[in-house]
């Protein structure tokens, strides 16, 4: 039997647009003579549904487009994902089912028994979950359709007692299903290869993976799916951050391969240009706009922002203070020059002037201190966000996962936007990653690369005057955010407990800043957004 | 045996001062000669401490906290709830444990069964469910202890096929505990005393029931404990938005009372109060300030921060336009003057034609629209934020729940603020709550009552230009969030449908900024923030 492997990207909540696309999969895999077509998780509305699964209109526009879908499986069977509805007296309303559509009807469901409630994931709160596993009969091939977490059962995540996997083996299985909705970061492509691979071994047994691509705002999903031979072998890997339909054959030799390896910085550097990207296409906009300050975070956001939507589109708005470095303005000229991005200058000493007179009756002869240091980031953020209103541009945030932690960012100033880019890159990594935009030609020019970070708002103003060295602070704000560990462990890694304990501070105190930060693009295994629920309280210290 | 009722205001992650509040309770229960002392639910470390549980060191806390507690115990038993390592190799790391604690030491723990994970609880993101519910002898009466949902069992919020009370007779318990943290809402008082009287007569068991009070940035805990007589009646209530500590005699024949009748608005104010006064006290937080528009929406929020936090603590600044009426300025002078708070007046007019100067080059000759009216309220933004940061005054959103569902609301203007107080109460209800908060005298001078809400932002605008009439619009954003019907359902209910379809795509269109919202005080059973979670694309329609 050939097996059509449907790697796609579906817009949350779109019925037609999802239906239409899984159709027409189904079509083209019945004319490549597949007998089998596999979808991923939750495909028919998109993954993830959130609270729009609490709505019973919601999930009577799954159940209608299920069963479109099902008239069109006439010679074809598919597994498609869907929530259905528990028809049990007790328990959650819903299922996340796999659905087995075959000759124009609904055969047979499959429920997952692992219901993620970690990080991003809360499928706990909407979903039943399986309690008795078993195989189904697809073509005369006894399968084992499992739902994504079902396979990762070394993962002490869940709270069941049920495990799909103990009694797998009874079933007698010639074939493991996996559809799943993965996302992204760093290390998951070989962590999730490494736990498909196990399975397939430990069961011996080949294994079809599909997981969805396509970006959700804050969360981006890769693709990357696979048919795993009995050994652990690959026979194939899908395309990254890109839709594909491919076919293997279930009763062929199948070749061995390797995952293929691939640069981290250029994952990530794909990652954030397709989160970018798939957010303007499926909110419908077309154009951008964003502070262009000459330092280095906004040039490697333009940058990805004109990669992802042509520089023709992007508008950067310099908007140079008393404070800004003449080489900054220059740079971020040549910048928008490099990239093709239409630019204006406009000085904001007059606004900031006007503000300094408004308030001189409260502020009298106080000195100039954080207040006049952000008058002049909200007074750019009254800018961009007007020409964002007048010419319908989206306004792109620029900030970094380094001074998002230490909150060395204006609330309502350079924290607007709404869509941040760099949220999750640390300021080492972005260095790194301009380094890498500027691999075929010199598109962020030198001259931002190496001067020293400054948020130019006070004279000769630098970052390193107020936080640690960025080497050392990225290192302490992995530790406590991604692998939290506490102060106690951060020091006895190799870092003074003064340092250590002054920059987790600053994360603790400035909660408050983040919770009202844009949607950031998810690039690590703990971003700042839904992932992260730190209570605003500050009493706990480390 | 005397029991005593600990309904205790906890701050999250204070262990040193949890546990001091816990152990002076426990002295005072001991001086009064109670041989039982009940504290709510993760009492140690505060509820709920979302993903501060994901860290081991905090995980140290509570065990150290708890030692620290237990040997305060000498001659009495406490109930104490705290979060506990999970043992066992699989499954979720922690507990929600009912610790039993005497004469010093941790005698015994028992587990929470149904984890709340729905609206703005996420409970199975951390705990492992219990699977084998048993009783406890407390002091010669066997006890079944219950943690708050594992009593609420006619709800189908679970996933879970544990049911801590389906085999509860079979102990042969005395006495039902439940240790509980269950926020408020305009109902839930009522609610809540009716699930627990059906449990005390369906088991024919006397119940004492600890809720915790205080507030936690949006959620808002009541109290209003309970000890129920087996025959459903009240023996005692305790206080609501206050702490107490109370006695019940287990053994004593009991009153039979009804349950405290409160008037809905006296309670909307007390929580809206009580949960400013707290999120102040909380956050170390004395001073507040506020733009005061001359409108009733401002003019409500005033006056409920001037009674929390004092009026002299309270800054009103006052930033007319071009477009404000002299009469809002005047009603605006007249509220502070009746609330004795500093006001200042800080015309917008300058500022709004610096940024219409230093814009002049990109708007050219553009019609005024909607990027205009935005710079105003984001200017006014700037000016407060600018107040906040020289003199350490919090600012105070000032946004309906109505405003806040359409998207009436300038991102980065009138949408900034450390805490939303009335982002959780729609504009009709604003109006009832202006009437109570002048029913002994007149705080908000008539005027502000009886004009016709408008944003101000264009010349003669009234909100009824561009929004249904209140009392429509409020009844359809109820039918829509709270009651989570379709818009068919709502046009059946006797809505037109061009109104209900407007209404509900404005909702859907503004996703985007409540995202970036501040915390809003949570009183009702859906408030916008960490209850309802959507997604951000809005390809879905209704």
């Amino acid at each position: 039997m050939k097996i059509a492997l449907a790697q796609l990207n579906y817009t949350i909540g779109d019925f037609a647009g999802n239906t239409a696309k899984i159709i027409k999969a189904i079509e083209q895999a019945r004319d490549n003579d597949a007998g089998l077509i596999v979808f991923s998780e939750l495909a028919v509305c998109g993954y993830p549904p959130d609270d729009l699964l609490d709505y019973p209109h919601f999930i009577q526009h799954c159940k209608d487009a299920l069963d479109e879908i099902a008239k069109a499986t006439t010679g074809i069977t598919a597994v498609v994902g869907c929530p259905v509805v528990n028809t049990h007296a007790k328990g959650r309303r819903l299922y996340n089912a796999a659905c087995i559509l075959s000759n124009g009807e609904l055969v047979d469901s499959i429920f997952k028994t692992l219901l993620p409630t970690y990080d991003v994931f809360s499928e706990a709160r909407y979903f039943q979950s399986n309690e008795n596993f078993r195989t189904v009969n697809i073509n005369g091939i006894n399968t084992a359709i499992t739902i994504c977490e079902d396979l990762w059962d070394e993962m002490d995540f869940f709270s069941y007692t049920q495990d799909p996997l103990k009694n797998l083996s009874a079933f007698n299985p010639q074939l493991i299903l996996n559809i799943s909705a993965s996302p992204f970061n760093a290390d998951k492509e070989k962590t999730r290869y490494e736990i498909l691979r196990n399975q397939a071994v430990n069961f011996k047994l080949p294994l079809v993976y599909v997981n969805q691509v396509g970006a959700h705002t804050d969360l981006i999903f890769d693709g990357n799916s696979l048919f795993i031979n009995a050994n652990g072998s690959i026979a194939k890997q899908l395309k990254s951050f890109e839709e594909e339909l491919a076919y293997v054959d279930f009763n062929d030799k199948q070749k061995n391969l390797y995952l293929k390896k691939r640069n981290a910085l250029n994952k990530l550097h794909k990652a954030l240009v397709f989160g970018l990207r798939d957010y303007f296409s499926k909110m419908g906009f077309t154009k951008a706009v964003l502070g262009s300050s000459g330092g280095i975070d906004s040039a490697v956001v333009q940058a990805l922002l004109s990669e992802a939507i042509g520089g023709e589109n992007v508008t950067a708005i310099l908007m140079p203070s008393q404070f800004s470095s003449e080489g900054s303005v220059n740079d971020a000229i040549m910048l928008s020059q490099n990239l093709n991005n239409p630019h204006y200058i406009l000085p904001i000493k007059n606004i900031f002037e006007c503000f300094d007179a408004a308030l001189e009756p409260l502020f009298k002869d106080s000195p100039f201190n954080v207040a006049e240091e952000n008058i002049q980031a909200r007074s750019r953020a009254v800018l961009l966000m007007a020409y964002s209103n007048k010419f319908g541009a989206i306004l792109v945030n620029t900030s970094n996962k380094s001074e998002m932690s230490v909150g060395y960012t204006t609330l309502y100033g350079d924290m607007c936007g709404s869509i941040s880019v760099i949220g999750d890159v640390y300021k080492t990594d972005v260095f790194a990653l301009a380094d890498r935009i500027n691999i075929k030609e010199i598109l962020i020019p030198t001259t931002i690369l190496r001067k020293a970070p400054s948020a130019e708002l006070r004279p000769d103003q630098k970052d390193s005057d107020s936080l640690p060295p960025y080497e050392i602070l990225d290192a302490i704000l992995k530790a406590y955010i991604e692998e939290q560990l506490s102060v106690n462990e951060i020091v006895a890694s190799g870092f003074e407990r003064e340092t250590v304990e002054r920059s987790i501070k600053m994360v603790n105190n400035n909660e408050y800043k983040r919770f009202q930060a844009p949607p950031i693009l998810r690039v690590s295994s703990k971003a700042y957004g839904r992932g992260r629920v730190i209570p605003l309280v500050a009493k706990f210290k480390n």
